[in-house]
């Protein structure tokens, strides 16, 4: 693949979440990417991230859905303006809300497919559908609604000053 | 406070979840309680549990409800047929559905509250309304419809059997 992940262009200020960013050492850092109209990541469950034995913990799969949402929204925006995604200023996104069906039990020991496509780009505000895939069949359906993170915030913490 | 959380009751064979299992080193290891009509649960967030500089990571403040819900829907099962948590068999709620609202950025270094409150109980299935305090303010809404572990999966799980 000669694409770079999305989460590659968040700004350092903006890449230390847990579930996606880059410099968070003890955190997920998916990667995602697009494919064709489609955003995908991959991502290996560790074998303590476990529901009950044999199956994934719904925690991890909904962080998955978050931050794979967050990261299509900002790629979507980036497409919806035909800006490249190194091109200033950086758009990053929050999730205002999540929405999760667990449709079966999802198989631990699998790496796990996660599938994103926009439903929705209006204004600052951007509606992700998402699905889980192991081994082929879908476990897991979601939502997210992202919005843009605020210019304001976005200079605060470039400052290193979040809190303003 | 002289009950012992919900968590504590689940059997060994399904105590090993990422977000509540007692048996999960790795985990959140969170723990529940009543306080009245409205269940409770406090947690500390690690500052690696980070999503912008400051704030908590979403994938978390979602683990927290639905770990928190499926455990006060055990509890609210067992209330529901005026039985003891130490009675058989074992109550044990799996997440079918998980929505989560983030009304506001949720700050990091401060330990959260998390609030639940039985919305329905219906056969095998539970809804809990939830909300997660931080600093006297909610910053997250929740809701989770939890439903019943299958009795058949309940014994192949103690006798160390998932899959089948």
């Amino acid at each position: 693949m000669d694409q770079k992940p999305f989460q590659s262009y968040y700004p350092p200020s903006m890449a230390h979440c847990y579930g996606c960013g880059t410099l968070n050492e003890h955190g997920h850092q998916i990667k995602s990417y697009w494919e064709g109209e489609e955003s995908v990541c991959h991502f290996m469950p560790k074998p303590y991230h476990i529901a009950i034995p044999g199956y994934v913990y719904g925690g991890l799969l909904a962080s998955l859905v978050d931050c794979h949402g967050t990261g299509t929204a900002a790629a979507a925006a980036y497409r919806a303006v035909q800006r490249a995604m190194d091109t200033e200023p950086a758009f990053r996104f929050l999730t205002a809300s999540l929405h999760v069906d667990y449709l079966k039990p999802t198989p631990l020991d699998i790496e796990l497919e996660i599938r994103g496509k926009v439903k929705e780009v209006k204004g600052r505000k951007v509606v992700i559908q998402e699905w889980i895939v192991a081994n082929g069949i879908i476990t897991v359906r979601g939502e997210v609604v992202a919005v843009q993170v605020p210019d304001e915030m976005v200079e605060a913490l470039s400052k290193g000053n979040p809190g303003s």
